[in-house]
């Protein structure tokens, strides 16, 4: 059994508010069950989080040093341009990590094609809406089973 | 009678203390109160509201779905240039936006030459000091009457 | 009582006409009227020129030297992007002046990102239609009034 | 019945003079008259204008506005480079165009690739020298035609 | 029950042969079988293409127009970063499309950041291996069952 | 009496099906019918040629050194923007080209703006649609004879 | 005797533990005492301060008005390239300040070359891992007592 | 005896008005007169000219297909920078021409860096003030001596 | 005794025909045959491949897996600058390889001066017209038997 | 009386045998001649000094703190585009310098647009020949005597 | 006890003469003689070099091939920014070294943000003036004792 | 029988030395031993020449002057990417030349990519060690023999 940390960027928190048409009408805490719901089915344990503050999401990544995770997913959404910080943070833990978004970024502004988080990422999901963090999941599942 | 934010970005609370030769020595107390007592006059309301800290600004801007305001002016200083989340923030709201600056940008580093605000916001102030606050609300006010 | 000379570039001349949803109904002789009704109140007079050809807005910028102006409010319009001749010309007259657009160039082509002459200017004031040109004024007012 | 303005741009009034290892000897006045003759047996009116004036071909343009066109046929010649105000006037007709080179501008100064027309054009004809100007007056008679 | 196309760009009939510490040990055949076993279960067909001619990547596409299919999924592999003309012929189907790639591009050459294809498909999978596949069929499936 | 080669490159043979808010209803066959008949007024033979490979098309023009053409009209569609190697075909036969295009690439993606054929082309016919080509055999008319 | 504040940025609380081969095993602790240690010795104090959020280490900077400082050693750390903030706040107290980095930043990512700070900055220190803070100590000490 | 045309571009006729600091306080009459003079010696007639309107330049420079002249010197002043239309005229004229600059266009904006005169000129003197004229006129003297 | 691959891009069956005062007037054919004879005297033999097709150049490339080859000889020709498959599968094979141009590229068009080979290739000889493949045979002469 | 030191750099002891169709068939002694004949009819002393080496140059530079010079031109040739210590030696020198060009850079290569020591210069001639070096002695002899 | 190599750049010979208010007024002299004691103290040997001349520089590099050096410390001055063949020799010796800058190139010209040396470099100090010297002098000797 | 002068650049001289894992273990002077011997069999005579200071290899390329000769072999080394005047060298003195690098430049830093030489160079051979000198004697052999 794993341990799977999923962290959310700033204004995440205002999924199912902020643009639907965009994002969906989906917000945080149905995507947090559903992906507790299908890592149990796999066998694993989910610790869901986000904040709108770069510093919180760098100490919860420190947190691995006292409480170790086996994989991070990571939706960085606006910081996923713009934080050295939090990509210094998360290669700090040398714990491999998905990269997801629920919008694709190739449509949007041209200052989201630059990420500073793909290069050090397993695989990046773009565009399929909270499924990216189900799939993100069974494809942890199944790299944790080859190992 | 509108709710206007008026959200001021890092180092505003310094106004009056540093480098007055550039930013004048008016604190950012007495621009308050000038706005304030501007849209008083006008029938408006003042929401001023100063941080230096980026998830401060995001949090303040997503009250407006609680509480909602009709019309934002931000001076996002420093962030002007580097937040994408405070944009997506202060985008989401989809309340109309005027930027102001208090010194000339163009007039500073080339790297304060670009805005992550100024393409979505209506109209930006630049230099004019802290009577770019009272041009924006004096905007607004008309703007408003005229829908 | 100070002299201000509004300065105002190609195709104005069409304002009410020209695509009236970027630059709304308002002809440049009603704003005119607005800005010499304000100036007057406040103590000021108005000099407002338009033109279509950048050697007759050399040539009115030079008449600062047979018969001085305090301050300029230009909107140079199309010759913002390509007119390095009125720059100098303006540089030349070292009157100090605010540079005023009705549209928000932020949010039209690439190309209208580059002014020539907000490097120079005091300030710059975009996408609050012909308010800017008021608001200038006011500024110019206060500005005269602390020197 | 279709008016079309045909408008040319600075130094094509040299035609027949300049470089004609370039342009051919063929003089404006002499195109002038064959697109006459092409319009008339279409059934159109030609109305031909050269200026080496920019301010002169902004105001030809907002002659519109008085006296509409159907169609325009433009050669910016050298302006096509350099001219934002001609863009903005010729925009502001709402004047569906067509944009019209003698020669190849793919074959000279790197500087002459970039034009401030092609985008808002209907279509662009370069290189085939003065008969780019009947097939434009071809192609709108099919397109009047046609609507 | 839906048909969905997998396309298959050059050089990926190698795989299980070509540099397997970089794609794995999978041969594209295995890859095809769990695709359209996971299909099958889901309820809709796969049509599983490859090639290393552009040519027949178009000609496959086109032959949407007589046997249309619902959805497709593409890892254009090479062509990714080189082919206009299967771009072209994607967007003239007008199906809505998944990009998947077996590695993580961004781990990779400068050149290979740049897709032609990525603004267009819905979304964008890459570096999970043969289960990118297996996820966009996964996506389609919920996607298929929403209209 | 002279031999005029057109060739089309990738998708156009969707001409009438593919996007026809862009291309129009016209078929490609329509397309030769019209320039054949155009051709046979003038006293010419047009050889029509379409094909979505690179290398069928660089061998069409390699046909030239076995039965000669005199004039050759190209749209290279997609291939405009990525074949050096048809680029490479073209000139090494020495036989002078029109390029055209059916829409007007100034107005689509950026990466349209770049021709690897314009610079060698004698002139380039853009967003005239198939009359572009009508156009291209008149101007070879009028150059064969007064050669 | 000289009050020098010394400022790290986010993930330096992580030495010893964040990827050694890099870092080398000192924790920031040790670097505090040996700083202050030295600084003891040459008769000067030290304020150490590390923060993950870029608003703690702004505040910490505005704490110089009210408890001014001499001079400030500041490792930005990732912040050294995307905080515009602290550099305002930094350039806002006046104090002459030295960047130092751990580890030699040319030798890494290429958005590591440029700092928000150097051109600021007194000079610059990189690559000699803790002794660089031991370094800027003894300059600051030469520094103040050649005032 | 050789007739040479001086042209001079914009703002020229502010010279000993204009930012003394950098032009001197020399007009442009003394100049006109100093040349006269000088060319009088070598046995040359100098034709002065200036204008702020670039349509005038051209036109004067058109006038040389009816009244010839044998050598050129101009100053385009801002016109170096901005102005196709005047490259192109005076290329057009077939004219040896030498351009003078009074200031070191090197120590100025980056944009003063770039001239549409230089490639097509004989030679460029600039920063040697009005003496560069008088330069330009010696040379020419020598170069018409030596043909 | 080794076997080497030389594989030809496309036009290259033209040398004789194409643009002689580039190539020369030798064949492709006579250049089979001096590698061929040379390579026997040195006790190598010789598979020379010539297409078009990037398909088919990949497909000979491809058959390495089934029938090896020692060494690669290839002149990617126009592929040189746009096929990234053909460099992903030579790169498949792990076979050593020179890259051969019989033009000096570095006297062509810019986009002449990127190759998709030569970081992968063991060296590159260009403009050494068809003595570049000798030159090339001689080496791997030389390496195989250090081997 | 003043004493001008000459400097040229590498390549330029070759004049009247190098390229004769660029820099004209006149050898660096007769130059030098020429030059000390204007300057000692001016009343000025020359110090002609060429050399192909860097350190020689600077060093020669150099010798003017122990016997001054008033005035430098420079003809760097290709160390205009290269030596950033020759820049920096000129610079330390404090005396004023003019720079001079025998041929027309702008109509050479690109790498020679750049020069490092033009915005150091009083001022640059280029295309003007050996002449480029009397009219500096000329301006020199000027400027000494207003001073 | 170790032997360390300091190599200075043109134009430090100049120390105490150039610019002082860049440099300060300490001669090269002096910065050897406070290297040699500090070195004295902690037991090493400093071999202190300074050439105008770049082959100088290389061939007392390569002198560590008959006489090792430990470590080197170099200021490139001016070749920090031009001297491709000073790295190579620099990364012949395979001996590790550290780069100072007496100034703050971060403060200067664009051109010498660029060093061919920090990336091959142990670390960087740049602006501390002489101190970097007795820094670096003190780094390698931990570096030496620690090994 | 002709004479070929065979040039190396800095840092040459350690052949054998130098990371022999880039550059092998061969020293120059069997090189040179092996160049002559090859010219001794078909006929010529070599100069070998080496130098690590720019303006020594100048002078030897001056020498041609005097002494003239055939062809020139030339390895620039460092000097590729930063010589201008030894590129102004070579081509003063219009003798044909090949450039040869022993590595091969494309697989090493960015800044080797751009040669000042190969633009002008007959042809270019790199990555074959020091066979490339052998080569490049064997086609100037066959060169000389065709003339």
């Amino acid at each position: 059994m794993a341990t799977i940390l999923i962290v959310n960027g700033p204004n995440l928190n205002l999924l199912g508010v902020r643009e639907p048409h965009i994002y969906g009408t989906e917000t945080l805490e149905s995507i947090s069950n559903n992906c507790k719901e299908l890592a149990k089915t796999l066998g694993h344990e989910i610790e869901f989080f986000q904040s709108n503050a770069e510093a919180e999401i760098i100490e919860r990544l420190h947190q691995h040093f006292s409480t170790p995770v086996d994989y991070i997913i990571i939706n960085p959404a606006a910081f996923t341009h713009s934080s050295v910080a939090i990509r210094d943070a998360i290669s700090a833990t040398n714990v491999p990590f998905i990269e997801v978004h629920l919008s694709n970024v190739h449509q949007r502004e041209p200052f989201r094609q630059h990420s500073y988080f793909s290069d050090l990422a397993t695989g990046v999901i773009c565009g399929l809406g909270s499924q990216g963090y189900l799939f993100a999941i069974r494809y942890i599942d199944q790299a944790l089973k080859q190992n």
